[in-house]
């Protein structure tokens, strides 16, 4: 036993993972490596997602295939591969796109008469088809959505937040009139929005995207723009009102009730695995992540503990049946019975991996009849609780009060950690010190983004001393670059979406 | 309206489908489009698969991720780019699979260094990720299964059954002996089984391949055999032992209980949409085709039958008593309330797409509290039950009963249909007659020995004419060994997993 001890371990060392305080984007990859999320694939800039990682991004598809289904969608499934005399068709599409485009040139050992595109979105081949299929009003709304991997050829990534290919889903919609399509846009932000706050616990703020970071070939884009740990933005997910841009490209028509031939009005909308990635940003601390209950893969993790040999039988009976008794109950439950790691190492693995609720049974809770439990997001002796009742009728009420709690209460945090780091400014200086100290600032102009929440009264442009009609989001993101003009620094520059 | 019934229809006139008895082919192809199964993509060879399609693949995939999870196997995803590298290390993978490739040599404007892969099969990048996290026997088994669409250079493709691109699932594990790796082989091939005959009605002979269509890269590949409605032989499902060839290919070791370092016993196992074409192959008549109520997506369609303007309240308030009925009691229903179409037009309409049971409901049935029901596997009167109880306590025993009937007639028919056309031989004579007859044949096979020296040039099976890679020494022996599926016309040369 004491050989296998020494064998390297796929886990860093404790305190080999970079403290969130000390090194935030260092505690996130030595995070994602060390709870198992995600692992570095053979190509640069590519990614392969871990079970314990696909589990978050299934509970994210689970929600949302619910979701989409109840307001009308269908799923289905488009080929991947693109001509690349579509992408050319809508002029801002492929302005936008171009630069990072991955091209199939060989197939079957020939060099290919058209090159192909490996898709980055599916706007042009959407349109391609519901050309073919929209005839007359009565085909429309056409509303559909499809779970796929797109390839976008990054310069930088990062795992989950931008890779060379990543999952998403994008919904695509026809419509006969405008108003019909903004509606959908914002129905579906809207769907998004609840998500990212009932499911993940991420206070998002919904908005139009300055005209800046609207998508390539879309009128307008709606974004949920998410506050990280380290108050860089991220967005979150999109939702375009296309316009008749693409249908004006592919004479995507039909004929209306008055029997007049005209062009349908279009949406696009997507949420991907960087979601996962926001996710890990939001909820956390030195010593790993933390998942909301309603998407951990592992709701409540138990570890049996005992000494003597004498003392395992009656601990494992005891395990067992509380095991049976949660997962009856709906409860995704494990137990880790490993007898190479001590009870010591599995509360730090765990607490890394961010399982919400920790239950230890001893010789001791089984005299007792009891478990002692430790949340996630206490940590420490306040987090804990002795002598809880094993009976099924007492324990499974309190586990899922328990899980409730905790999610609200990583929703109530962020919410708390967002408004304390978004400033209210009026003048350029306010912004610039705002900006400089790491916040965001909410002022009147043109920005990231421009939350559908806006204060009453007269507003006055900061910079200009204008009249303003809106108030604008500003924050630095992920990505150093500033957007010309507008003063943010964005995490989103090429992640049209 | 009358304007509106004029406008063109999506869906050929009936009698433009191509009856089954006349043309399997044609049929086939026929009802894909007229079903809204499936579409041409714009590029040659790919396919669009439609929301009617691709429910029929989300049941599958419904049905097989409980399988997968309650087998030991997690869900996880690799890159679709694999370094060309790669292909080249296990030496008749690459044999295999080179003529078949999409390259992709371009990414973000400039030409790639190594040549990437659009992945095929992931056996590569699964073993190179494989090695670095495997280390000792407790890291194994190794269990994951991923949901992706795979890329292969096809020339003759035909939708569903053999596409550019498709999407399937494809497991991956890692044993620590060869037994543990026969034994998961096996197991999921048995998963496969159930599934074709529990779920889509289809008795496929689970069975070894020969080693002409062995995997490549695989020291022995089972498979599921289905037998067409033109009695042709579909490949449906795989499941390989690959020994180590991929472990020693990649360097995948572990350490053993004793600290011996020894190579990793692997298995991969595959179902595609490929399956969905199956379905569509096995159960139809000249109508159209025929879901089994377990996968279908709509289980029962519901037609309501009103002529005079004051009938219709009467008429809707009871078939939405009705639909919510059966929807609360989990039955898949839909109503077709739509006014541009007759319910003659309906009825022709959703036995094309094979719904297993219809409702009518008119005004008489609305005094009455009954309904009509139809089953799509009768065709005519005999299939026509009249005065069934609207009464939920009655409707939904009755329906979920008579589902149930459909499910297992569907099977039944399929497999008299299949005992039907294998003629057990017991000479060359007879197997000559049988194939020529269009039939399968079961018959003694006892190939001695595939001598090492083999001539060269191609080679056809003198019994079946297919393109044949080996020549085998027969002698009269002793013992007389049956193998399923020798001599059949196979749909999949080229196609292997």
């Amino acid at each position: 036993m004491a050989s296998l001890l020494r064998l390297p371990s796929l886990l860093k060392p404790e305190g080999q993972v970079t403290p969130r305080s000390v090194d935030f984007n260092a505690w996130y990859t030595d995070v994602i490596a060390a709870a198992e999320l995600a692992d570095y694939g053979p190509v640069r800039g590519t990614m392969v997602i871990r079970p314990y990682g696909y589990a978050i991004w299934e509970a994210i598809q689970d929600y949302l295939n619910v979701k989409f289904k109840e307001t009308g969608h269908s799923n289905m499934y488009f080929p991947q591969f693109i001509p690349y005399s579509f992408i050319e068709k809508e002029a801002s599409h492929v302005e936008g796109f171009s630069p990072e485009l991955a091209l199939v040139t060989i197939g079957g050992g020939k060099e290919l008469e058209e090159k192909l595109v490996v898709r980055p979105t599916s706007e042009t081949i959407v349109n391609h088809m519901f050309t073919k299929w929209i005839q007359s009003y009565r085909d429309l709304p056409l509303m559909i959505n499809q779970w796929a991997n797109v390839t976008r050829w990054e310069m930088r990534t990062k795992p989950f937040i931008r890779t060379l290919e990543f999952l998403w889903q994008e919904g695509h919609t026809a419509h006969a009139t405008l108003e019909e399509a903004e509606k959908e846009a914002l129905q579906m932000i809207d769907v998004y929005t609840k998500f990212a706050y009932e499911q993940a616990a991420i206070p998002v703020i919904p908005g139009r995207k300055s005209r800046v970071e609207t998508f390539a070939g879309a009128n307008r884009t709606y974004t949920i723009e998410a506050m990280m740990g380290d108050r860089k933005a991220l967005q979150a997910g999109t939702s375009h009102n296309l316009g008749q841009n693409f249908s004006r490209a592919f004479g995507t028509q039909f004929m209306d009730e008055n029997s007049q031939i005209e062009h349908v009005w279009q949406t696009s909308w997507a949420i991907s695995t960087r979601f996962v990635g926001g996710i890990i940003m939001t909820h956390g601390d030195d010593a790993g992540i933390m998942l909301p209950p309603n998407i951990a893969p592992i709701q409540v993790v138990i570890v049996p503990i005992w000494k003597k040999g004498d003392e395992k039988s009656a601990v494992m009976e005891a395990v067992s049946s509380v095991q049976n008794t949660l997962k009856e109950a709906g409860i995704r439950v494990k137990v880790d019975d490993s007898e190479l790691r001590t009870p010591g190492w599995k509360f730090n693995f765990y607490e890394m991996k961010g399982v919400p609720i920790r239950l230890e049974i001893g010789p001791r809770d089984v005299t007792n009849k009891s478990v002692v439990i430790s949340r996630r997001d206490i940590p420490g002796k306040q987090g804990k609780e002795f002598g809880v009742s094993m009976d099924p009728s007492i324990l499974v009420d309190h586990i899922k009060g328990r899980l409730v709690e905790i999610q609200a209460s990583l929703l109530q945090k962020a919410i708390a950690f967002r408004d304390s780091n978004i400033v209210d400014v009026s003048s350029y200086g306010e912004l610039k010190e705002a900006i400089a100290e790491g916040k965001w600032a909410r002022g009147p102009w043109s920005a990231r983004c421009f939350p559908f929440e806006q204060p009453e009264g007269a507003k006055k442009c900061f910079m200009t001393g204008n009249p303003a009609e809106e108030v604008a989001i500003f924050a630095k993101s992920r990505r150093k670059k500033l957007i010309a003009g507008a003063g943010i620094r964005s995490r989103n520059i090429g992640w049209r979406r």
